[in-house]
């Protein structure tokens, strides 16, 4: 027989009544039944009861153990009484009686108990980061993470696509955010970056001659504390084509991520419609480009009806350019109570408030009621709940001015409604590809054109589009929305060495700077690029989704805590003077 | 029909023929026949010949390409003349006539050629690597290291090993080689550094209760350079289990290992049979403990013939503690300018010289040659030519001295004579595990003990065997080596707390010292550790050995050069004066 165990902790059932067999792991918890000791012993891949009584030559050390003490036990497997049948565990009809014990790994005190799973603070979590990850919950999320990475691969792979490793040491990055660098010992004075993307690489794998790549790359970016982010690196898998257009990358993508909705979605149903929506009409329907397609409430444009009307604050609004008044229809919301309460929420988001129109049964029928239907009068008030569709016991919000100055209210005011109405179909997964984003904007306050997202995006329209107004310009460029998360970000690249330069020249910088941020890339479009594309879908986000949860360090096996601090390996922390010697660097004083 | 192509540059065949078709690639070579232009077609799948006369109209454009432009053809298939056929191609039975093309990228003139990868400098080829990647050869790799990642993985994953990956930006890492320091923004003064392997977060996993771990992990090593690996990072199969003893371990890698040989060794056999060796049994045989058994020769210990015999020097030598007598067979190698050679090889290498005897054919009969069998005289030679089985042509060298001043150098004179005979059969891969690691070794200049290998390894006889001579300590640590080069290391775990702290104290590090550099893992041991161990194995070795290439940037995407720089990228390169202050670093010059 092995050493420590003949079977795993999941393995015995009624067939291996009378074998003798060996076990080892946990105690996950002991309960002395007055000279009958019972274990449950527990390791990676299930539980089994144990018992022991005074006969046993176990009996000794078995009263010793603790919980999370590691043992190998010997015994022979019985039969459970009916009565004690437990059928929540795949062991539930058997019982091992130790005969013998031998101590593999003591335990002290515990800091953190996993049996239970009570809450415990999270930076004692991440401390006993080996003890926390123990407890069911976290072992699962862990499992789920590896088999989702594994199920992403081998589809992947089954499209035909081929994962390489791109460098981690290596230069700066153009995504924008802040890289953290590596001094280099070798070259004093000078410094590599860890990539916030593979961006690059993918790319020049295109242009090497791979037709489609990808890779569950690691992700590094400096970034400032956040909830739901990893203060460091995060993983994404990351593809990229060549010869393709935007539609070849969606038929590319969708099988993988629906497919791992399916498989790892527990039970929750996922919508295989996913459609299209332009960024404009995203931010109008749904004040988001990240729709949460579950809730249904669309938002519609009702400014025709509140144009010279007797509503004087939006009527004098719409008289300047650029304004319109939407409407967000709630089904089911029609009370004063509900539609005082999401106005609040509108105040709170920072907005004057929301103007509402309820429908409830009135003496003569339908009534609308609400201040902003006497202004405007029956009539309006009728073409309203017609366009939008509603009835008794319904309401409309309704937001004027400029949408780029309400839209993301807007939006928060949708959610707000559609959760508390119970209109958010929880069990559903539903996605929508986000399309025709703007490849500029304009910054609100010094009125310089930026990119607004990738400036690796091809132009709608090529070079030819670029000779007008940027902020019409649209890119290939294009978002993945599920639930309200966006899951996937991609574009249709600039492979074209001219239409690049144009298009960094409209963004304010020139040709010299383009060759030196990104040269490697550049240089290369020189030399046969064939038109790419592709996109990076967050791993970690995946998980949460399907793990149901909104705290990241859940889905992370060694996760920084937000101040960016490993505080079981005790990282960072100070370097030895020779470290600094031979980088040549000094730290400097806080004051400095 | 799709934008770009139809079919890819390997799909067509004599069953297309007529098919009205589009092809995009890269022009790999251009024919002018007269009016008749032919075009090699070439993408990541295989290339096809593209003709156009000057009835097409695509024929002015054609006119145009140059090697490496991208473009996008569209034309009707025709089957080629019976004599034309190209059987060397799966679409060598037919070509296709444009008649219309599309200019997707243009290329200047090319500083590395890509059709018939002549020979360029390494420097030239890593600035554009793009280019060079285009090439068959490192295409073919590529593709190879793929693959074989693909299978390792499927392999782990079928035998029941979970993946999960681990931190990327932590603490520094015991493994004693230099660590890559990434400063922290947060925490200025502060350094993160890059993991040399993930061997704690390993060990940690098995704490945390998950049974079978494994990873192809980056790990980071600020190292010297050296022709043979990278300056900055590799890649390795991280594996760990636990409740296991060696064997267990041997039992999961080598069905993994194997296959992955059997799969991707183009042809060559992989010798089912992977012999234990004892380390000292190896160094003794082989003269190194990762032995090439592709060479038959095994060194012999030769002594007693040598104890008081008329070779002075020799007999001499055994007069002291501590010193061997060991021969090299050399079947096949009885001449005297064979002999004359080698004894030369031993000269370079540093040491005095070989002795040899060689048989021969005499007026008598066998007749041993060489000043060696005349000083010992006819019964000895006889003794030591039964001893090691050697009969007329063959050799045999000697050496003496203390063991491990000239075996290292007995094992390289062991390669030399196979290699120089013709005993190296290179159709095959020959595996060994080599056990038996001693813990320690004593520094010959201060004669300190220190760790010989990894120092988390157990003690073979546990806290019982560290109370005598630590010279004498075995642990459980092994390597596998393949055809000379060493592909895994491993060990059993020490995960006794008060045994780690004993083996460590022999070393010379005391209890704070442990606690200070291995804090996490020594705390996790004492929570309840199960036994556990693994290996590390070189994913870059093993597709170096597969694809048959002593240069490791042959196998890697995007290879820094020998000096840890990135020619393509521009890394290593200035930090700016923001950064900089962000990090409250500052850059001193060269001479403080």
């Amino acid at each position: 027989m092995h050493a420590y165990r003949s079977h795993t902790c999941a393995d015995l059932n009624k067939a291996h009544v009378g074998d003798t067999v060996r076990l080892a792991g946990w105690v996950h918890r002991v309960r002395d039944h007055g000279g009958v000791l019972f274990i449950d012993l527990r390791d990676h891949y299930g539980i089994t009861q144990v018992l022991a009584d005074s006969d046993s030559a176990a009996f000794k050390d078995l009263e010793k153990v603790r919980s999370e003490w590691v043992i190998s036990i010997e015994g022979s497997v019985k039969a459970r009484d009916e009565s004690l049948v437990n059928t929540k565990i795949p062991t539930g009809e058997i019982e091992v009686y130790a005969r013998k014990v031998e101590i593999l790994g003591e335990a002290g005190e515990l800091p953190l108990p996993v049996f239970g799973e009570p809450d415990y603070p999270e930076e004692t979590r991440l401390t006993y980061r080996f003890l926390d990850l123990r407890r069911e919950t976290l072992h699962r999320n862990m499992m789920l993470r590896s088999n989702v990475v594994r199920s992403i691969r081998n589809r992947m792979w089954n499209e035909g696509f081929n994962e390489f490793q791109t460098p981690i040491i290596t230069a700066s990055s153009p995504e924008g955010a802040r890289d953290f660098l590596v001094p280099s010992r070798l070259h004093p004075g000078k410094f590599y970056a860890l990539p916030q993307a593979p961006q690059q690489f993918k790319q020049l794998i295109m242009v090497a001659g791979f037709d489609k790549y990808f890779q569950i790359a690691p992700c590094f970016r400096d970034e400032d504390p956040r909830a739901d982010r990893s203060p460091t690196d995060f993983y994404q898998l990351d593809v990229e084509m060549s010869f393709v257009r935007q539609e070849d990358v969606f038929a590319a993508v969708q099988p993988v991520i629906q497919g791992v909705f399916e498989e790892f979605g527990g039970g929750k149903t996922v919508d295989p419609d996913w459609p299209l929506i332009a960024y404009k009409d995203s931010m109008l329907w749904y004040g988001s480009d990240k729709p949460d397609l579950r809730n249904p409430i669309k938002m519609q444009v009702v400014s025709e009806h509140f144009a010279g009307s007797g509503f004087a604050i939006f009527a004098k609004l719409l008289e300047n350019a650029g304004t319109q008044i939407r409407a967000i229809p709630a089904p089911g919301g029609g009370s004063r109570k509900f539609c005082d309460r999401m106005n609040a929420f509108a105040q709170q988001q920072g907005l004057p408030g929301m103007g509402y129109i309820f429908w409830r049964k009135g003496d003569e029928g339908l009534e609308a009621a609400g201040p902003l239907a006497k202004n405007i009068g029956p009539e309006r008030t009728e073409a309203i709940r017609q366009q939008l569709g509603l009835g008794e016991g319904d309401a409309a919000f309704f937001l004027g001015g400029k949408p780029e100055q309400f839209e993301a209210v807007a939006g928060r005011a949708r959610t707000e409604i559609g959760r508390e109405l119970g209109l958010i179909d929880e069990t559903v997964f539903k996605f929508a590809w986000i399309v025709d984003f703007p490849m500029y904007e304009k910054d609100p306050e010094t009125g310089t054109i930026d990119f607004s997202h990738n400036p690796f995006s091809m132009p709608q329209g090529g070079m030819e589009a670029l000779q007008g107004d940027p902020l019409e310009v649209l890119g290939y460029q294009y978002d993945l929305a599920c639930n309200g998360y966006e899951l996937v970000s991609g574009a249709i690249r600039n492979h074209k060495p001219e239409i690049m330069f144009k298009a960094f020249e409209l963004a304010g910088y020139g040709k010299d700077e383009v060759e030196k941020r990104f040269g490697g890339m550049v240089k290369a479009f020189k030399y046969g690029a064939p038109p790419h594309g592709g996109c990076a879908a967050g791993i970690d986000r995946i998980v949460m989704l399907l793990a149901d949860t909104a705290n990241i360090r859940e889905v992370i096996m060694f996760p920084m805590n937000q101040r960016a601090e490993d505080l079981m390996m005790n990282a960072p922390s100070e370097a030895t003077n020779e470290q600094l010697r031979e980088l040549r660097l000094r730290v400097l004083p806080p004051e400095s």
